[in-house]
C-alpha cells in the first residue's frame, strides 16, 4: 500500500518535532549550564536547526498532501485524532507560508532592533526613544493580522497565534466587566491582607533545604521525576523535551522560601499539563498544549489555588518546619496570610494576585486600540496612565514604571497579554467545576492527596491536547466559556 | 562571483559540524541531566539529527565539489588550512560513501546484536557463546576494509579511522620491543610501590571539597570554565561542544579523593586540547583534533606526567590539606607513592600506570591477527592467555578475566585499543621534548606555573589541528615519530 497523505504528513511533523524538541534541549541547556563563552556558536546551532524546521514544515509538497488528508480522512467528529492532527497542522502551514518573504524579514529586522532601543528607552525612561519602532511594529502586526486573515476584527489573528478559537470581543466584554469588580476589592484586600505581616517569615533558608522541600512538594502534586527535573535559572520556566522529559525550573532567594517554591508550584502546574498530554501523540496537534490561556490556568491553579491555601499550609507546615526550623510556632492561617500579601503597585511582573490581572487589562485594552487603530501609538503613555489611575488609583511616575516596563512590544508580542488573565479566569473555573465533578475533593486536598483533583484535570483538560480550542475544551470541562465569576469568586473568598 | 566549490564544501561542512555538535549536546545531556524515562525519544531525537547529518555530508554533489577544488585550490604546502580541510573532507566522505549501504546495513545488524551476546557471554563467562558473533565481526571489518582500501596490510584501513596515516607494521616493531621491557619492570617496580600503601589516604573525602579542589587544579593547569564546565557521570569523559564549549565529566568516591581527582587530570587533559583548537576554524579539519592517540596524549600527559610527580604533590599537598585536614602530616613523596600504585591484575580498565600498556600490546597483537587471517576467532582464548603469561606472569583464571572482560570489539572496534599506548608514548615523548624546549620548565611546574607547558602544547599540538597526521605531528613537534624509549624512561624514573 503506497504511503498515504495523512502518513506522509504525520511523519514530517514527526521529523519536525524531533528537530524542534533538540532545539529545546539547546536553549534548556543554555539557560541553565552553558559556559558563557559558548553562546555564540549556540546561537549558530539554534539557527540551523530553526531554518531545518522551517524548510521541513514549509515545503510545497505539505500543502497537496494537506488537502488531500482533507478530502480522503474521515473521521466520526472533527476532535478525532486525525481530524485534530490534520486542523492543527494546516493551521501551523498556514501560519508559517502565508507571510510574505519581505514581511517575515522586515519582521525580524524591526524586532531586533526595536528590543535594543526598548532596553534604551527604559533607562531613560523616555517614551519619545521608543514611539517610532512602536509605530513599525504595530504597522507590521497589522500587516501580518492582514496576511493571516481575520473576520471580526484585526486583533483576532494576533490573539489566536497564542489563544486559538478565542475571539476579541469576547474576551474585551469579559475583561470590561472584571476590571471595576477586581478594583472595588484592592483597598479592604490590601487592609485585610496588612494583618500577617511577611516579616512573621524572616529568616535563613539555606538552598539545598529550599530544594528538598520543593521537591517534595511538587512529587506530591504528582510530578514525575523519572520523567522530569528541576533546575536553577535566573528567570524560572518550564519546557517540555520530549514525550517523557519535561523541566522546570526555579530561583533561590536564602532571605525568602516562597520565592523557589510559588516558583516551583507555578512551573510544575506547566510540567503536569506537559506530562499528562498523550504520550504517544506527542510532538502531534493531538498532543499538544491548546493554548496559553489553557497552560497558564494549570500552573496557576496549582500555585494560587493548591498552593497559598491554609488546607496546603495545614497538611505542609510541620514537613516546612522540618526543614526550617525558625518556622515553629507558626499557624497554618499565619503562613497563608504572610505569603498571600496584597499592594497594589506599578511593575506587573511583582504585582500580588488581586492586582494582577488589572495589569494585563490595561495592557489588552491598550494593545487592542493600536491594532484596530483606535488608538495613536503617540497616545499610549496617556492611555497607560489614564486606566493605571482608573483600574488601580496610582498615578504612574514615569515611563519606566508605565507603558515601557515590558519587553513583549518590543519582540511584536501583541495578543500575548491577555493569555495571562485567561489563564487565571479558567483556573478559578476548573476549580469551581472540580469541586462539583469529583467527590470529596476538600477533604482529599486537605489530607495531600491531589491525586483526585490531577486526575479529572488529567481527563478534561490535559488529555484531550488539541482536540478542541480553548473555548470548547473549558466548555466541555465546566459547561461554560471562560467566565470572570470564578476568579471573582475566588478573590472574595481568599482575601476578603 | 560565483561561489567557489571551496565555499560550498565549507559551507556544507560546517552545517554539519552545527548537527554533529548539537547531536553532541544531547548526548552529553544524557549523560548527565536526562530523565531515565526520556532515553526513548532521545534516542529519536539522536537517529534524526544523525540521518540528517549523513545525508549532509555524503551528498553525491560533495564528489564533484572536491575533485573541482581539489583541482582549483593551489596552496603553498599541504598544511595550508585550505588544503588540510580539502584533504580532510574527502577522508571523511570517501570513509562515508565508500561502504555499500548492505554492508553498512548488516554491520549495525551485527554488532546489535554482538553486543547483547557479549554481555551474555561474559556473565557466563564463556567465549563460545560470543564466538560465532566475533567470527562475523571480524569477517565484515575485513570487508569495511576493503572497500575503505588499504596498502601495506589489511588492518592499516581500520587503525586509520581512529589514528590516520599510522602504519600497524611500524607499531607492531615498536610495540613488540616494548613489551618485555615493561615487563621486565612489573616485579621491582611492584615491590617498589609497596612501600606507600594506599592506607595512608584513608579518610572521608566530602564530594563538595573533591568537586572545589579539582576545580582549583583544574583552572591551574588552564582549563578555561568560561568555556567549559566540569559535571558528574558514571564513566568520566570529555566532549567538545562547540569552539568554546568543552565539558568534562568525573565521579566521585567519597573515601578516595583520588578516582575524581585524577578523573578530571586525565578528561581536563583531552579538555585542554580541545580549548587549544582553532576557534575560528572549529568544526573543519583544521580545527579538529589529529587523532586518538594524540587526543591521549594530552590527557595522559596531565594525568601521569604532571599530576602524579612528586613536585605536583610539592606545591599541591598544602591545598589539599585545607580541603582534607586529615591528610596533614603526609610528605609530598607518601602522597605521590601511595597514589601511585603498581600491581599486575587481570583487568584493563584497574591496571596501574606501569602494567596497562602490557594489556593494550596484547588486544592489538590479537586483533592484527584476527583482522590479518593470521589468528582464528575460536583461538582468541587461548592466544590471550598465553600472551598474558607472557607479558604480565599472571594465569587467566577464565574468559571474564580474559577475552572477554571489554566491551569493544562487540561494538566493531578493531583498531581502537592501540590509541591508548600510543597516547602513552606520545605524552613521554612530548613531555622529554617540552623539557628540551622550554626554558626552565621544570623548575615552572615545581611552582604551579603550568603555562609555559600548556603555551608550548598549544603551539606544536593544539593549534595544528588536522595539518598533519599524527606520525608527522610528533615528527614536527620532537623531532621523530613515536617511539617507545622516551616512555620507558619515564616509567624507570617514576616506578624503579
Amino acid at each position: 500500500m503506497s504511503e498515504s497523505a495523512y502518513q506522509k504528513l504525520h511523519a514530517r511533523f514527526r521529523e519536525a518535532a524531533l528537530f524542534r524538541s533538540t532545539a529545546g534541549v539547546l536553549g534548556w541547556d543554555q539557560e541553565t549550564f552553558l559556559p558563557p563563552a559558548g553562546v555564540a556558536w549556540r546561537a549558530e546551532q539554534l539557527a540551523s536547526l530553526s531554518g531545518h524546521c522551517h524548510r521541513l514544515t514549509t515545503a510545497p509538497e505539505i500543502g497537496g498532501w494537506l488537502d488531500e488528508a482533507a478530502a480522503t480522512v474521515t473521521t466520526p467528529d472533527s476532535s478525532h485524532t486525525a481530524a485534530t492532527n490534520i486542523r492543527g497542522w494546516k493551521r501551523a502551514y498556514d501560519k508559517a507560508t502565508k507571510l510574505p518573504v519581505s514581511l517575515v524579514e522586515e519582521w525580524s529586522r524591526t524586532t531586533s532592533i526595536a528590543q535594543n532601543v526598548w532596553a534604551e528607552a527604559r533607562k531613560k525612561s523616555d517614551f519619545i526613544v521608543f514611539q517610532p519602532h512602536l509605530e513599525k511594529l504595530v504597522s507590521l502586526a497589522r500587516q501580518k493580522a492582514d496576511a493571516w486573515g481575520w473576520q471580526a476584527c484585526r486583533y483576532d489573528a494576533l490573539l489566536d497565534e497564542y489563544e486559538p478559537g478565542a475571539r476579541s470581543a469576547e474576551v474585551a466584554t469579559t475583561f470590561a466587566a472584571l476590571g471595576p469588580q477586581i478594583s472595588a476589592m484592592v483597598q479592604p484586600a490590601t487592609e485585610k491582607a496588612a494583618r500577617f505581616p511577611k516579616s512573621l517569615l524572616a529568616g535563613h533558608y539555606p538552598i539545598a533545604a529550599q530544594q528538598a522541600f520543593n521537591r517534595e512538594v511538587a512529587a506530591a502534586i504528582g510530578f514525575d521525576f523519572s520523567a522530569g527535573r528541576i533546575d536553577t535559572t535566573t528567570h524560572p520556566f518550564c519546557t517540555g523535551l520530549g514525550p517523557l522529559d519535561t523541566r522546570l525550573t526555579t530561583r533561590y532567594d536564602e532571605d525568602d522560601f516562597s520565592s523557589s517554591l510559588y516558583g516551583v508550584l507555578h512551573e510544575a502546574g506547566h510540567g503536569l499539563y506537559d506530562q499528562g498530554l498523550n504520550h504517544q501523540e506527542w510532538g502531534q496537534p493531538a498532543g499538544e498544549a491548546c493554548s496559553l490561556g489553557i497552560h497558564e490556568s494549570q500552573s496557576r491553579l496549582w500555585e494560587n489555588h493548591i498552593g497559598s491555601s491554609t488546607e496546603f499550609w495545614t497538611r505542609w507546615l510541620p514537613r516546612a518546619i522540618d526543614y526550617f526550623p525558625h518556622l515553629a510556632g507558626l499557624t497554618p492561617e499565619q503562613m497563608t496570610g504572610a505569603i498571600s500579601r496584597v499592594q497594589p503597585s506599578f511593575i506587573r511582573v511583582e504585582a500580588d494576585e488581586v492586582t494582577y490581572d488589572l495589569h494585563i487589562i490595561l495592557r489588552f485594552e491598550i494593545e487592542r486600540a493600536l491594532i484596530e487603530g483606535d488608538l495613536d501609538p503617540a497616545g499610549v503613555p496617556d492611555a497607560w496612565n489614564e486606566k493605571f489611575k482608573t483600574l488601580l488609583g496610582l498615578t504612574v511616575p514615569d515611563d519606566a514604571h508605565g507603558c515601557l516596563q515590558d519587553v513583549h512590544w518590543s519582540f511584536g508580542l501583541f495578543g500575548y497579554f491577555a493569555t495571562y488573565t485567561l489563564g487565571n479566569l479558567n483556573a478559578a473555573q476548573l476549580m469551581h467545576q472540580a469541586r462539583q465533578s469529583v467527590t470529596g475533593l476538600d477533604s482529599s486536598l486537605a489530607s495531600g492527596d491531589y491525586a483526585p483533583l490531577l486526575h479529572w484535570l488529567r481527563a478534561e483538560i490535559h488529555a484531550p491536547g488539541q482536540r478542541w480550542d480553548a473555548p470548547e475544551l473549558m466548555r466541555q470541562a465546566t459547561g461554560e466559556t471562560t467566565q470572570g465569576q470564578y476568579f471573582l469568586e475566588h478573590l472574595r473568598g481568599k482575601f476578603l
